[in-house]
C-alpha cells in the first residue's frame, strides 16, 4: 500500500493545503478552542479561561472582538492584530469581529445562527463537567426532515433526535419532547449550540432519562393570508437597514400553534414510532421559546402533560388577574396539578435583571395560584446556552416517568 | 384566541426583533438571494444575475467582495458600502467580504465550510432547472451520526441520506453510495452546498434512480501513531499563519482507506438495512474526493462495483506505464470491464485549464487502456458545485441498475 506516487493536478490541489513551512510559536498554556474550524490555531483558550485572538487585517485602523463586552485588539510588530480577553464565563458564547465598524463573522470558528444572523461562537470549557460532551456511550441520530407547510405555504425543516437503538427496537414506541430555540435563532440552535444529542445520549445511557424523541422545529410561522403589515419580521442582520416595520407578533403565535397542532405533531406521529398521547408528549423552549411553549401547551392541555420554560415566562398581564389568563387554566389549581405532570421553570442567576425578574415574577404567580412546579436557578450563568443545556439536562430527566 | 396581552420581558425580547420603522426602497428587478439568512434583504440578485451587496462599514477605507473575481465597493451618500457585480455564472459560489484587508464571513448569508475555513455562499438561480430544488415529492432524511474511530482515536461524524419510505418499508434493504467532498471542505459539503437530499428525492420520485442510502463522511483521517511530522495538515484559515509544515499525504490516504474499509462500511452495514455486497456499493467524490474514490475502490474491487470521480482523476505517474498503476488493475481491460459495472468521470468546461486537462488526460489513458467509462462535461461550469450537482444527478441515475 505504500506507493510512491507522482501526483496529478488533483493531488497538487491537496498539497496546496499544506502551506509553506513556517514555524510558529504559540502562547504557552493555551490551546485552540474546540469550536475552531479544523487546524485553526486561533482563537486559543488559556488555562485561566482567557481567549487569545490573532489574525491579519493589514489596512484596518481599529479592530475589536465583541463578546458582549468589547475588547480592543492591538497590531503587533509582525502585522498581526492580537488581544487576550478577560477570563470568560464557561459555556457557549456568540462573538463578532468588528473591523473598522464592520461587524464580521470570523472564518476561523464554527458559525451559528444567532442574533438574527450568522455569528461566530466559542465554547469555553467547563471544569469537571461532561454531560454535554461526546462519551463512549450508545449514540442516537439527529435527522433532518424537509416538509411543506400548507398553513404557511412554505417549506420548513425539522430536526428529530432519535435515541440509540431506535432502528433496532422496531417494536418499541417512544415519547416525544418538542423543544424550541430562542429569538433570533432557528431550528439549528439545539442541535448545534445546545448539544442536544450528547445531552440525551449521556442521560439515557446512565438511565437518568427515558429514551425519547426530541423534535426541534423553527419557532417562526407566518400566516400567508395576513396582510403584509400584520406579519412579523425579525431584525435584519447587523449593518443592514430594516425592512419596513411589520407588527403582528400575535398572528405569528397563533399561526405557529396551528402549524404545531395541525401539521408537525401529526407528521411526527406518522413518520416515527411515537406514543401519540398527552402522557407521552412534552414541550419546552428557551427564552421566546419558553413563552411559546406555555402558549401552545396551555391552550392544548389535551395534548401535553409536561411543560417547561428555560429563561422564559408565560403570560402576565397588568390589570388582569393571573387566574383569568390562558382561558382560566390556573383557576382550579388542584385540577391543574392533577392534569399536568410537570410544570418546569428555570433561569440563570447572572441573567440581566429584567429577564431574571420576569421569570421570577411568573414563578411567584404560580406559587400564589397554588400551581405545583419545579424551579431551577443555574448558578453563575446568564441568558446563554449553558443555562439552557443545564435546564434541558434537568427537564429531560423529569419527564415521562 | 385573539387576546390582548401585556407582554413580559420575554415578549419584549421578541419585539426587539421588530426594528423601528424605516421605509427602504430596494433596487427594482432584484430579490434577496435564496442563500440569505431569514429577512436579510442583501445580497440581492438582479434578473440578469448580477449581485448587489450593501452594508455598513462606517470606518473602513477599502471594501471588496471576493467572488473569485474581486469587486470594489463604493460608499454611498447614506454611508452604506455598495456594489453591483458583473453577471455571475449560475450555481453555488463561495464568497468573502474583504474589509481593509481582513477576509470576513458575511453575517447576512448562510455559511459553509469551504476553502479550509468558514465562508459565505451565494446561490445564483439556474433558469428552468429544478432537479436540486425542494419539490412536492416524498422526501428522505439526512441523519447525523457520531462515532468514535479506533483507528484515528478521534470522534467522527457521518451524514447518511435515507430515501423516503425507509422507516416504513422495514423489510426492504438498500444499496449504498459513498460520496466524498473536495479539498478544504468536509462532510457538510454535500448536505449543504451539494443539495444531495433534493437531488436524490427528485430522481427517486421520477423513477430515474433506485432508492439508495448515501453516506457522506469526512475525507480526512489522521493516523495517531504517525510521527507529528508525517501528519497531513490543511491550510489554516485566511489571515492566520500556518502551523509547522506537516507532509505525509500518503499516510492520510491509507489511513482514510483503513477507516472506510474497517470502520465506516461495517458500521453502515450494521446500523442500516443495506445490501452489503459489492454489487450494491458505489463510491464517488469531487476533486480530491474523486482521487480518493479511485484510490479506495481500485484497491478494494471486491467491495465496489460502481466508481466515479467528479472533477477528479486517478493516478497518473510519469515514467510508469498506466497499466502498472493500482496494482495493475487496468492491465486486463476485459476483466476490469466485466467486473466494474460503471466507471464515471466528469469535469466542467470552464474549469481552470490544468484541472480540465488532468481529468481529460486520465480519460485518454482509460481510452488507450480499453477501459469502458462514461465521460461527462458540464457545459459552462467551473470547478464548482454546479458541476458536481449535475455529475451526481447523472451518476446516481446510472448505478444499481
Amino acid at each position: 500500500m505504500k506507493k510512491v506516487l507522482l501526483l496529478g493536478m488533483i493531488m497538487l490541489l491537496m498539497l496546496n493545503h499544506l502551506c509553506p513551512g513556517q514555524t510558529q510559536v504559540f502562547p504557552p498554556d493555551s490551546k485552540p478552542a474546540s469550536t475552531n474550524v479544523q487546524n485553526a490555531q486561533y482563537p486559543r483558550i488559556t488555562s485561566d479561561m482567557r481567549v487569545i485572538f490573532r489574525f491579519r487585517a493589514p489596512d484596518a485602523q481599529k479592530v475589536q472582538i465583541d463578546l458582549t463586552k468589547k475588547f480592543d485588539m492591538v497590531k503587533n510588530a509582525e502585522g498581526f492584530w492580537e488581544v487576550t480577553t478577560d477570563p470568560i464565563v464557561e459555556g457557549f458564547h456568540y462573538y463578532s469581529v468588528i473591523v473598522d465598524g464592520y461587524t464580521a463573522v470570523d472564518p476561523s470558528s464554527q458559525t451559528f445562527y444567532g442574533m438574527s444572523r450568522m455569528a461566530s461562537g466559542i465554547e469555553i470549557p467547563e471544569k469537571d463537567v461532561d454531560y454535554y460532551l461526546a462519551k463512549n456511550v450508545p449514540h442516537g441520530q439527529i435527522r433532518q426532515m424537509r416538509y411543506y407547510s400548507e398553513i404557511t405555504k412554505a417549506w420548513r425543516r425539522a430536526f428529530v433526535y432519535t435515541p440509540a437503538g431506535y432502528d433496532v427496537n422496531t417494536k418499541e414506541r417512544y415519547p416525544v419532547l418538542y423543544l424550541w430555540h430562542g429569538g433570533g435563532e432557528d431550528e439549528t440552535g439545539w442541535p448545534n449550540q445546545g448539544k442536544v444529542d450528547f445531552i440525551l445520549d449521556n442521560l439515557i445511557a446512565e438511565g437518568k432519562a427515558k429514551p425519547m424523541l426530541v423534535v426541534m422545529d423553527k419557532g417562526v410561522a407566518v400566516n400567508p393570508d395576513a396582510a403584509p403589515a400584520a406579519r412579523p419580521a425579525a431584525a435584519p442582520p447587523a449593518g443592514q437597514a430594516a425592512a419596513p416595520r411589520q407588527p403582528g407578533m400575535m398572528m405569528q403565535n397563533t399561526t405557529l400553534e396551528d402549524v404545531v397542532i395541525k401539521e408537525i405533531i401529526p407528521m411526527i406521529d406518522k413518520e416515527f414510532r411515537t406514543i401519540p398521547d398527552r402522557d407521552h408528549r412534552a414541550m419546552t423552549g428557551l427564552s421566546m421559546g419558553g413563552f411559546q411553549s406555555f402558549q401552545i401547551t396551555l391552550n392544548n392541555l389535551d395534548k401535553f402533560a409536561y411543560i417547561g420554560g428555560f429563561s422564559g415566562a408565560g403570560q402576565m398581564q397588568q390589570g388582569v388577574e393571573f387566574s383569568k389568563l390562558y382561558n382560566g387554566v390556573w383557576a382550579d389549581a388542584d385540577a391543574f396539578n392533577k392534569k399536568v405532570k410537570l410544570m418546569y421553570l428555570s433561569t440563570g442567576t447572572a441573567e440581566p435583571e429584567r429577564m431574571y425578574q420576569t421569570v421570577n415574577n411568573f414563578k411567584k404567580e404560580l406559587d400564589k395560584a397554588g400551581i405545583k412546579h419545579v424551579y431551577y436557578e443555574s448558578p453563575g450563568t446568564a441568558h446563554e446556552w449553558l443555562t439552557w443545556r443545564r435546564s434541558l439536562q434537568q427537564f429531560a430527566g423529569l419527564i415521562f416517568k
